[in-house]
């Protein structure tokens, strides 16, 4: 039962990850990096290769953009991966200085509605069902612009994108507390993408970055009550200590990963409602083993979350029972699910430990001695 | 103009700011300190008395419990203020350890809902328009109770309050990140809130207590953004350096409550149906002046707020023009309106330095000799 | 060998962990609470009867006042325990409301100086070999008193106390960022605690207290720090989501509580020098239990950490393998270290599960139908 | 005396600030940036020019390297400035992605020091006294490497760069809580700065960047902490709402700023021995007019702690009373200072409004139309 519905599971991947990444302060360059989106599926595709879990890829637009979106997805394809979500991109254009579809200028509001439009063109030509939408916009003054004009605008564009959406396709709102923006986000909270999402309809919902909050926020209570509200679209995962750090899932409190897992499971959401997607960035580590290694703990705190023993759970929350609960849900934590999972991966053809078998597998060497010359791909490339 | 404004302002203080307060660790007990309900509006109505824009008092059930409440609106008035929101209490018992409305036991729940409507009662008999609701209602450990059956039941208990309000009648529901619940406080942020009161209705409304959110929240987004939903129901202002300090209101961040004060304008909120009460706790400063000084803090909030060249603002937005707007607001704070405050008192026949008229009125010296024996009144009494 | 250095480990229990606890809004009333500090060590002596490894019992003075402390040392001596770190309080008296040895009155500075050396007094008669000294002095406003000056009071009163001190004795400085001061706190972290002790002397050390820290702070870099300056004295545990919670140690974050074990094996403080001390309130859950369950919570951590196989992270780290060595720590915190430790109790004659042992002794049942009567013990009584 | 004080103060502007800079996100370009480090000392020249209060111009290695550093001075001279603090940078080069002078590997430690030493050299080669270090070295990985040995590794290195300091030259150690490392910071706070420069000796102390700590910290007990330590060398001003925002100082909290300088000056520290250093990002706003009013922030800033009643607060607080202490300390604050200041520039034959005659001055219409073509200058150009 608990390895049926692990075998379930869909992590996804995004493009983004196998790319350059850094900080404002430098961006540290590694041998084998991609140098267009045919090879960032190529390597995608060995991180699903490798866990049986990860079958689609992010697009991020501009990003991945290429002549033929039919023919990148058939190219995904041949490698045994899929188009995931698409991404926009409204932050990286020196007119967006001030903003983009919240820009004081309607020329620069008209830009980046063309380009949220242009995305919806892409998820047509690649089959993607879902568009994620991400807004850098903010102030970094106070006075700098009108906090509720800016809201205005920015339902007007949330709303023409909406129109848009075909059948079967939907949009996810992200938030995110602070950065690049330093004063006002102009949605720096669920409580803002939800408010924006009733508005629109079924067909918006809300993205859950875990490294998007304040500190002391609980993460796990916003997707309890996104659930309820059936507004949870789905998760950004990575995990910090500070700020938006981008490192890997679970490296940083694996114990809420697991209790925001529980909630998932809990309140339903553990199905292709709820997408799982990494967005995280590898600075100091290797891409693909990144991206193995958190697609495993994603996996391994899930199987915890699943292990929890709900009658007891709820028999013991009943009486009031605060040790009593409590120590339900940490068996299952404390719980080491490694050996379950390595039998799971046996049981369907894979390697029991994927890190091992990826090393193995001279893929690295290969792209290493291959992508030389070219533009290494990054952020914003 | 701006005169005519800061003449029409009320700000709210409430009975149990007159009272010993204190943290965990200890209650420091002060002379003087009223003994009943009617001791308390009389402290109230000389914050009143010196600053001319107090005129009414918050009352807290069960701690303000009285035989009639009509006797004491009518003490009430015969000192010249009136009786403002009713709040209610449902965190002060023992049955409430692990919860109130959203408690495991549903006769718990019916006890605390019980309350509620009691509170709804004593607004029939004083005349109060406002119930104001805070929870503290939540969990210390993962696990210990369910934390989506808790939005259940809280919102089953919020539906019949709701039922139960009169014409005029409205409820603000209040939010806080945590304390006294450590792990999972049930209605912890302004979306949370800010649902449940959609779902209500028109006479439900939010309340922003300042001291009640996340490191780093950006707190005028969240008045301009539900001024722009229509649910900004009111404030419960203090100030705070760390957590919920409860600290006189702009002794921390004079800065942030001009911000504040300047989006409750401009979003039109500057009027009767956004209240402005005080809810602090003065451990350590002697009460009376402590609320007066408050009065002030915010008085001059708003005069710097109202002072903002709002044509000249909206003009520098408009072309991007990132320091010029900044500089607008900035030259509105930077103006010192101590004397123009000092006028409008002048004007309405009010000494120009209430700090020093207090302390020269006798008052407390006359409190301190007379309210001796007896209980003092304190958090919980 | 692991099971040896597990074996050696000693966790010390604070006598008010057994009293009733609470937060400024309410102390829920438990059953069974111990009245006097006999009781007290009779509810500690069942921790150690479970955990083995709890054996001794810090004292609180006034709380734990009696009138002849070598009977009440004879006393727990006769239950299997001894008396630990003696705890000053010089919170809880009125005229510390503007702080104790930095307050700005000589006359009220004297009365805590005199407190404090009482309290060395009792290590006398105790044979307690340490003074643990939390100080909340601070203010809650900007100006209220001169910070610097504050500090030259609190350095007298340290040299005074040091220079009381005794063969064998020695003095822990706590610091805390905030509460119950709200603006400054005298000793707010550990940089100010280590230049006090540093200046005073050998006998003086640092305490770290684990949720006195401000968000996002690395307390294992501190730990990892004061060991490297021979400035480690010991630990207060607890856990916290937000402030200082005060939760159950390993409630909140274990693998923070395991990085912190990691780093004091790894730097040498695994021995008698690093006192582990419980601090924590039991607000909601049985008092007993949850000391229990934080004495395993702390072992627990300890046995995962000295899993960590410390050549093979050493190899990886020297390679610069970011992946590989982050796998090394994780390895050992994902074993499920209860088997192992149900073995080393069942090998000492104790009950593999101390927590179903503890329900099943009839303990609290006698103490609950036995403590009826008497006020029961409490912060401050 | 007020005025006299004012006159003597003395801000250095970073030849940083005046090129392109931006978030991981985006850099985005302005026109008429500096191409050289030549070009930048133009632009630090105005900001003097029209504040009078901004001689000295810091310097960070590489970004400003050039052939004659004597040239460089020379030019400065000419242009009115002198040359300031020289910063070194052991972080933008791939060597450093595991740390500089803490990395695991010896080769990547040595290149890193030899960088710091031939900082020495240009302070040699320029006449400047002060060398300030931040280093970025840390982790992002539990496990990573050994917290402890990269201490060692970092006190081995600030003592060959200790060694190496002439006559008249001292060394400012920064610290950082995190970003670009996101686990471990190797000098992540005061205390460790600290503790390194007291083991260094009397050359070496602390700079303090107002950016740099975690949310709620106290910055000005830190201030008069080191000062009354004799460890406070001077600052980096600018200013956060979040993490390390490098705002325009002043802009986020300007009470805060003000409570800072009060404290300099109080502890004695308002002098040549500590530098007075803006460190800030003008993302979105003009370079030239960014700098010009952070100078003059600072300035408000201090006019305003030079006019508390430094007698009459010590005397309120004598008498513990609360509310009269804190408002002599805000009545300072509460003074607009900005006709005073006006009234000082005129004096000294400066304009009035150092911001309007900037705009007027034609310098920027210059800048843009000549410096075209070429890099424009930005981080690690």
């Amino acid at each position: 039962m608990v390895k049926d519905l692990l075998r379930r599971q869909h992590i996804e991947t995004p493009s983004w990850a196998y790319g350059n990444s850094g900080t404002r302060f430098k961006v540290f360059a590694q041998r084998g990096v991609p140098r267009d989106p045919y090879e960032k599926l190529s390597d995608a595709a060995q991180v699903h290769a490798f866990t049986g879990i990860a079958p689609t890829v992010a697009l991020h637009i501009p990003w991945d953009r290429v002549d033929s979106y039919a023919d990148l997805a058939r190219h995904a394809h041949s490698l045994g991966v899929g188009i995931g979500a698409i991404n926009s991109n409204v932050f990286q254009d020196d007119d967006y200085k001030l903003g983009s579809v919240t820009h004081p200028d309607p020329a620069v509001r008209r830009k980046a509605l063309d380009h949220l439009l242009e995305c919806v063109d892409i998820m047509d030509a690649t089959g993607s069902a879902t568009l994620k939408l991400w807004f850098s916009d903010g102030t970094n003054y106070p006075g700098q612009d009108d906090i509720r004009e800016r809201q205005d605008r920015l339902a007007f564009a949330l709303e023409r994108v909406y129109e848009r959406l075909g059948e079967g396709q939907r949009l996810l709102l992200e938030y995110k507390l602070f950065e690049p923006a330093f004063y006002v986000t102009d949605v720096p909270d669920w409580g803002t993408a939800y408010a924006h999402c009733l508005r629109l309809g079924d067909k918006a919902q809300v993205v859950v970055d875990t490294g998007h909050h304040a500190p002391g926020t609980n993460i796990e209570f916003i997707v309890a009550f996104l659930l309820r509200e059936g507004k949870l679209g789905g998760f950004d995962f990575n995990s910090r200590f500070y700020a938006d750090d981008d490192l890997m899932v679970g490296a940083a409190d694996p114990f809420q990963l697991f209790r925001i897992m529980f909630e998932v499971i809990r309140g339903g959401g553990y199905g292709p409602q709820v997408a799982f997607m990494l967005d995280q960035c590898h600075n100091i580590e290797p891409k693909i083993p990144g991206q193995i290694r958190s697609v495993m703990n994603v996996q391994e705190a899930t199987a915890k979350a699943l292990l929890v023993d709900r009658d007891a759970l709820a028999a013991a929350q009943r009486e009031g029972d605060v040790l009593g609960a409590n120590a339900v849900l940490m068996d299952a934590y404390n719980t080491d699910v490694r050996p379950l999972l390595g039998e799971l991966r046996a049981e369907t053809g894979l390697d029991p430990d994927p890190m091992a078998a990826y090393a193995r597998s001279g893929y690295f060497e290969k792209i290493a001695a291959e992508r030389v010359g070219g533009a290494q791909a990054g952020w914003g490339a």
